[in-house]
C-alpha cells in the first residue's frame, strides 16, 4: 500500500473520457492510472497512462462499478485524487463517501449534494429556493391518493408527465394527456420505479409539447466561488441519447440565458457545490424550465472548451485539489460557435452497437477541427460497452461557419472494420431544420421517422 | 478533353498539403481532383478527392513537376483552378504562365509578379520602392570587379553575406567577416550561382549575427485589397529548415509589428499582388529586415488560422476565383498564442528520412489541439519525397498555455513503424531557450550541437 499522493489520479473510466482525463492530468503535470477491465487490457489509452491497473472483467458491475477493486486500485498506486468520468460511478453518492472514508478525493461534488440532486424532487425544491425556474408542478412526491393526484393534474393543467424521483435519462417517466389515464399511469410508473430504482416516489409536472434542450455549465471552486461557463443545445437526441450539441444555443435572447446562467452560479455557491456541473433545462416559448443538475463533466463539454478557450477538465481537477477558480465570470468569453458530434460505433439504420475490429480510419482535421477519440487502426471495440468510439467538434466565427466545417469534417472522416453512425451525422448535418437552428427534443426522431416511411 | 469548369480545381501537389487543399474545397463546395504519382497511388488523400489522375512516375521531374502532365490532368478532368501548393511549382513563373495559356486559373500570383519576387535582386529593389525595411546593401547584383566590391562591402560593414540571386532556402550564400576573404568568397559564390541556379547574378547585404526570423502572413485579391493577418516566428530552424513556428513572435513591440504588417499589405496593391503569400523578415535589435517574399501558402500558416480563426486556403482560393476578400483589415483578430511542430518520418539524432510503413499512430486531440495529417496506420512514407508526415498545432489563451498544451500533444502523439522527430520536438518544447521565447535562427543548432558533445 503506497503512501496517499495528492499529485496523482486515478482514472475511474474507460474509452473517450479516460483518454481525456489523462490529457488534463498531463497538463497539470499529475502522475496518472488508469484502472481498466480485462476487456480493456489491450486499450490505446492505457499506454498514455503512468500506470494501468487490472480491477476486474469485461461486466462494469465486476470492474468500473466495482468500488472495493477501484480503491484498492488508488490504494496500490498511492493516487490521491479519483476521476470518475461520466455514467459508471460518476454520480454514486456511496462512490464519493467510500472514496473520502479512504482518505482520498473524488473529482466531483461531495456525496450530500450529489444526493440531494440525484433526488429530482429535492433538487427541484433546491432550485426553486434558489430561484432557478422549474417546470410547473408541486415540489413534493404524489401521495398515494387518486382523488389528491387528480386535483394537483388538474391544477396544473394536462398534458401532464409523471416522473420516477429516482429516474433519468429518459427512463421513469409517462405522459399522461387525459384525467382518465391518470389513475393507471399512477400505478406503472410507481411499480416501475420500484423496480428499476429502488425508489417508488412518483412526482408530477406540466408536460412541455415541444421543448428544446438547452443546458449551462457551471464550475465551482471550495472557496465559494462558482461560474457559469455558458449554454448549450443539446436537443438532437435519440431516445434521450444526444448526439448533437452546441453552444450557445441558437435564437435565444442572450440576457436571458445570462440571467438563468447567474442563477445556477448562485445555486451553486448556495447548495455548497464544487466541481464541473450542469443545469440541465427546457426551453420553450421564451421559458426555462429546470429538468435536472448533472454533477459530473459531460461527454459534451468540448463544445464549451471550443467558445470559451477553456481547459475544463483541467479547471475540474484543480478545484478538487483545492485550487481557487483562475479566473472571474467577466473573463469567461464566449467566441464564435461550436458543434460536436457524438461518433458512435453502432448501425445506422437500427442503431445496434457494431463491436469488432477497425481496421481503418482517417481523422479528420483542418481550420476550427478538433477530433477526441481513443481509437485507431488496430483498436478492438468492445460489445460490453457505451458505442461511442470518438467525437468530432468544429468551431467557427459563427454558427453557419461551425456548420460548415462540421460537415467538412464529417465528410472525411472514415471508419472501417466496424459500422458507425457517420453517414447519419452527414444527413443530420445537412438536413434543413437542424441547419436553421432552434429545433426541438423530438425533432430527430421524427426525421428519422419520416426517413423511414420514406425508405419503406 | 472536358469543359473548363471553374469551380473545379486540381491539386498540383501531394501529401499534408494536399489533404489540407482538398478539405478547403469541401468547404468551398468545389469539386476536386488530385494529380498524383505512381508512388502515391494508395495514399490516404487520394480517397477524399472526386477523381484522382496518375500523372507519372515518382521522380518529380515526371509527376509533380511535369507542367504537360498536369495540364493534361487538368484538361482531362474539367479543372479549371489548380492549386500548387508549397513546394514544386508553387513558385515557378513557366507555370503559373502555362497555366494560363490553357485557360485555366493558377491559385497564386501573376507570372510576372512570381518572377519579380524570385528574383532576390528585383524584389528587394521593390520592398524599397514600398518603404519594407531592407538589409543595409545596394539593391543591384555585384559588378565583376574586385575593387569596387571591397568598397561596396567597406561601406555597408563586415561581416557581409553574399547571396545568388536565384538562390533561396539558405542555398548559395556565404558568410564574409574580413576583407581578405572577399575576393575568393566571391568567385566561388559566382560558380556555385551558375551551376545550381542557371543565374550568376550575386549580391551582398550586411550579416545580421544573431537574428530572428520572423514573417508576415498577407493574402490580397484581385480588386486591389490587401491584408496582413499577422505575424510568426519561424526562428526554430535547422540547415533553414523550419521545424516549430509561433504566432504571434513573442517579446516584439506590437506597434512595430501593425507598421511593418501595413507595409506589407501596401506592398501587395502597389505591386498588383493575388493570393495569399509571406513576407519574411530577419528581426534584430527591434529592426526588421526584409529577405524574401514566398508567393504561395506556407507549410505553417496553421498557426495563423488559430490566432485569427480565419481558413487561410479558403480565402486563398476565393481570391484566385476572383472574389472580393470577405473582411476589412480592422476585423482580422489575433487571440491568443498558437504553436505548431512539424512531424518528419526521419531518425531524431541523425536527422535521415525514415520511410517505411506506419504500423500504429495516436492522433492527440483535447482543448486547443489541432493536428494535420495525411497519414495513419497503414500508410507507407515514401522514401522519393519531403519527410514531413503531419503537424501538430496547439493553440492557447497566452504563450505559456500554448505551450503547455502543445507538450501534452506532443507527449501523447505516437507513429510506429517509422522513425520520427516527435522525441526530438518533446526535448525542444522543454528546452528553457526557447520556453523563454525570442530565440535566434541559430538557437536550435547550437542546442543540438551542445547535445552532441554532452552525449560524446
Amino acid at each position: 500500500m503506497a503512501a496517499i499522493d495528492m499529485d496523482c489520479l486515478l482514472v475511474a473510466n474507460r474509452g473517450e473520457i479516460a483518454l481525456r482525463i489523462i490529457r488534463a492530468c498531463r497538463r497539470l503535470g499529475l502522475r496518472v492510472v488508469c484502472a481498466h477491465s480485462e476487456a480493456d487490457r489491450d486499450a490505446a489509452w492505457l499506454h498514455l497512462a503512468d500506470q494501468a491497473i487490472c480491477i476486474g472483467p469485461a461486466p462494469a458491475a465486476k470492474s468500473y462499478l466495482n468500488i472495493p477493486a477501484l480503491l484498492a486500485a488508488a490504494e496500490a498506486s498511492g493516487a490521491g485524487l479519483i476521476h470518475p468520468g461520466y455514467g459508471f460511478l460518476s454520480e454514486r453518492p456511496e462512490f464519493a463517501e467510500a472514496v473520502e472514508a479512504a482518505g482520498r478525493r473524488l473529482v466531483g461534488p461531495s456525496a450530500s449534494v450529489m444526493r440531494m440532486m440525484g433526488d429530482k424532487v429535492e433538487a427541484k425544491r433546491a432550485m426553486i429556493a434558489a430561484g432557478v425556474p422549474c417546470v410547473p408542478g408541486p415540489d413534493s412526491v404524489l401521495p398515494d391518493d387518486p382523488d389528491a393526484i387528480g386535483r394537483i393534474a388538474a391544477g396544473i393543467g394536462y398534458p401532464v408527465i409523471l416522473k420516477a424521483a429516482g429516474g433519468g435519462g429518459g427512463r421513469g417517466m409517462r405522459v399522461v394527456r387525459t384525467e382518465s389515464e391518470l389513475a393507471d399511469a399512477f400505478m406503472v410508473t410507481r411499480q416501475e420505479a420500484g423496480r428499476f430504482f429502488g425508489n417508488a416516489d412518483i412526482y408530477i409536472e406540466k408536460f412541455l409539447e415541444r421543448p428544446r434542450h438547452v443546458e449551462i455549465q457551471v464550475l465551482a471552486d471550495a472557496h465559494g466561488h462558482a461560474l457559469w461557463l455558458g449554454d448549450r443545445d443539446c436537443s438532437m437526441q435519440r431516445r434521450h441519447q444526444k448526439l448533437i450539441e452546441e453552444a450557445p444555443a441558437p435564437g435565444i435572447d442572450r440576457a436571458l440565458i445570462a440571467e438563468i446562467g447567474e442563477r445556477c452560479a448562485a445555486s451553486c455557491r448556495r447548495i455548497g457545490y464544487v466541481g464541473a456541473g450542469t443545469f440541465e433545462f427546457l426551453y420553450e416559448d421564451g421559458q426555462f424550465y429546470f429538468i435536472e443538475m448533472n454533477t459530473r463533466i459531460q461527454v459534451e463539454h468540448p463544445v464549451t472548451e471550443m467558445v470559451t478557450g477553456l481547459d475544463i477538465l483541467a479547471m475540474q481537477i484543480d478545484v478538487a485539489r483545492g485550487k481557487p477558480l483562475p479566473i472571474t465570470q467577466d473573463q469567461v468569453r464566449s467566441l464564435g460557435h461550436a458543434i460536436e458530434c457524438r461518433i458512435n460505433a453502432e448501425d445506422p439504420q437500427s442503431f445496434a452497437p457494431s463491436p469488432g475490429r477497425i481496421t481503418a480510419m482517417h481523422v479528420p482535421g483542418g481550420p476550427g477541427i478538433r477530433m477526441d477519440t481513443h481509437v485507431g487502426a488496430g483498436s478492438e471495440i468492445p460489445a460490453s460497452y457505451d458505442s461511442m468510439i470518438g467525437k468530432i467538434i468544429a468551431h467557427g466565427g459563427d454558427r453557419d461557419e461551425a456548420l460548415a466545417r462540421a460537415r467538412t469534417a464529417l465528410a472525411e472522416a472514415r471508419v472501417e472494420g466496424v459500422s458507425t453512425n457517420i453517414p447519419l451525422h452527414r444527413q443530420m448535418l445537412a438536413e434543413p431544420g437542424f441547419s436553421a437552428g432552434g429545433v426541438s427534443i423530438h425533432h430527430l426522431e421524427h426525421w428519422l421517422e419520416t426517413r423511414k416511411s420514406r425508405h419503406a
